[in-house]
């Protein structure tokens, strides 16, 4: 999935302080919960985003997310990549992006899904539209899509809070 | 109660600075006053949230919120210790969260409350769902109903006034 | 006025650095372009907060007002004083409040306005209730009402621009 | 264009930490990319801020904007100006602003635009208001109207995606 205006409500905040600049994400911690969730079930989650920054490390990190692909200018590429690195058939991808700079990455996947607010651009090219905009828990919708589907969300929530009560350090939301 | 999407709206900010990572949360000026309020009129109140940042103390210290549990993964045994050390009974306690990892707490509270823009899972084993959604006053509704529910919400209203105007050092809002 | 949830959505966004705790608050553009044009007319204006932050004072600073009063628990008081040193009287004084702990300063006023947003209490106790939700405009719907009543609404947007096209430095918005 | 209003939602976010002040503004990942898409077919985008600060500095590098007019209080000339160097004429100039200080600046447009949150004052003067309100896509859709109106939207998305997958740093969103 695509992190601006995907994993965010699309807002990049930047600052200035005395020492430089300063770029700021929000996170919703909602998707961050649904991640945390579909890790436990096996499924794989990448990011891949144009942007770099140290931030998104340190999300990704928090929640256990295995794979980021940052500076991704050329998405098709990255995803490509992954797909055949992690040994799956484009049938097994399902991408989430939220604007133009995603078509690419549509290419390639077997799912393609956009979000709410995104433009009428990509809800034309998506097989199917998040009811929440991006950063609103469209991702979380997303998981709890793809494991119904599966027949396995109860199974998810529960082992999600076996996990929480188990694990002495287990991934945050 | 949990932090995270009941005390604010799900949003974890994070930045990039020069000396390293920020990390930003927004709290509500209203629930803010609600829980002076409510420290005003006695209730205990806790913070319990899987998360750890010193800007959670700051801001339980502002409002004089007198127990803070950080990095509680585990947080049915988080409210069971602290419900005991209070010498309370489960019935005594109301608990408010708005998400799967809360569903461990549910488990020993009396009163079970969930937010406006919680999950379906959420609502559905709750007493109560708050009008208002996590961190857009949330909290201060339910300071309100239990203070209401008491018949001492006019009494609390005229204390927390009267607070102000007399104790050099009130908590904030 | 009141500043957090009259000149602010009531967000106290609170921040963790490596060299310590950060804290913002976010204000609108339009209000400010509103208390600029105010102070162009001729209105004084004041800001009542229990808070304290320099950067409330950067603002007012931006925005050329005049009286700022931090720390101020007992708004009541610090209005009063106000009134006084300026030789007004207090029908000639209005106030802007959000919430229980502006009720005091809505005892020594002429014209009480609550923001949209604002509990019942305070609508009920008001003259007046903006459209608009604190932060978002409300305070700019105050100036402009303000102005509309005297009948000087049109001389101060032509005073405003006027003085942009004139003046070296003009306050900001 | 003007910056704060029209660009951002209108919120200056001041912050207070131990070095000083931190001044941030949320900038939209939709308008980003229609400002890079708008650079890549030819258009000429300014900005004109009466502000000044690093961060729009940045903002503006990042989506190759190539003109940056700050602590600009008079638009007016700064507008002129901008028009003469470029050669162009007055009615090949499309100006977006969202507030009364960006009145003198539609003196001298051929094509006047204000957002959808805008005060009526500048709805009355404008050609056109966008439906989205300022910060959230309002500049995206002055770009993708102006690209339909010269039948050049199309051409404008696949001249876009192409550069993403050619330029080996092509501008962010």
């Amino acid at each position: 999935m695509d992190v601006d205006g995907t994993l965010t409500d699309g807002t990049i905040f930047l600052g200035a302080a005395a020492e430089g600049l300063i770029e700021i994400r929000g996170f919703s911690v909602r998707d961050g919960l649904g991640l945390s969730l579909a890790g436990a079930m096996g499924l794989e989650v990448a990011w891949i985003t144009g942007r770099a920054s140290p931030l998104v490390l340190k999300r990704a990190e928090e929640l256990g997310v295995p794979h980021v692909c940052q500076r991704c200018r050329d998405k098709r590429r990255a995803l490509s990549e992954l797909t055949e690195r992690l040994g799956l058939r484009r049938e097994e991808v399902l991408y989430v992006g939220d604007d133009l700079n995603d078509l690419p990455a549509f290419e390639v996947s077997g799912v393609r899904v956009t979000v709410g607010d995104a433009p009428e651009e990509m809800k034309a090219r998506a097989h199917w539209t998040t009811a929440a905009a991006g950063g609103k828990g469209a991702i979380r919708e997303v998981v709890e899509a793809v494991l119904k589907a599966q027949g396995r969300w109860e199974e998810g929530i529960a082992t999600f809070v076996a996990r929480l009560l188990r694990d002495p350090d287990p991934p945050l939301q």
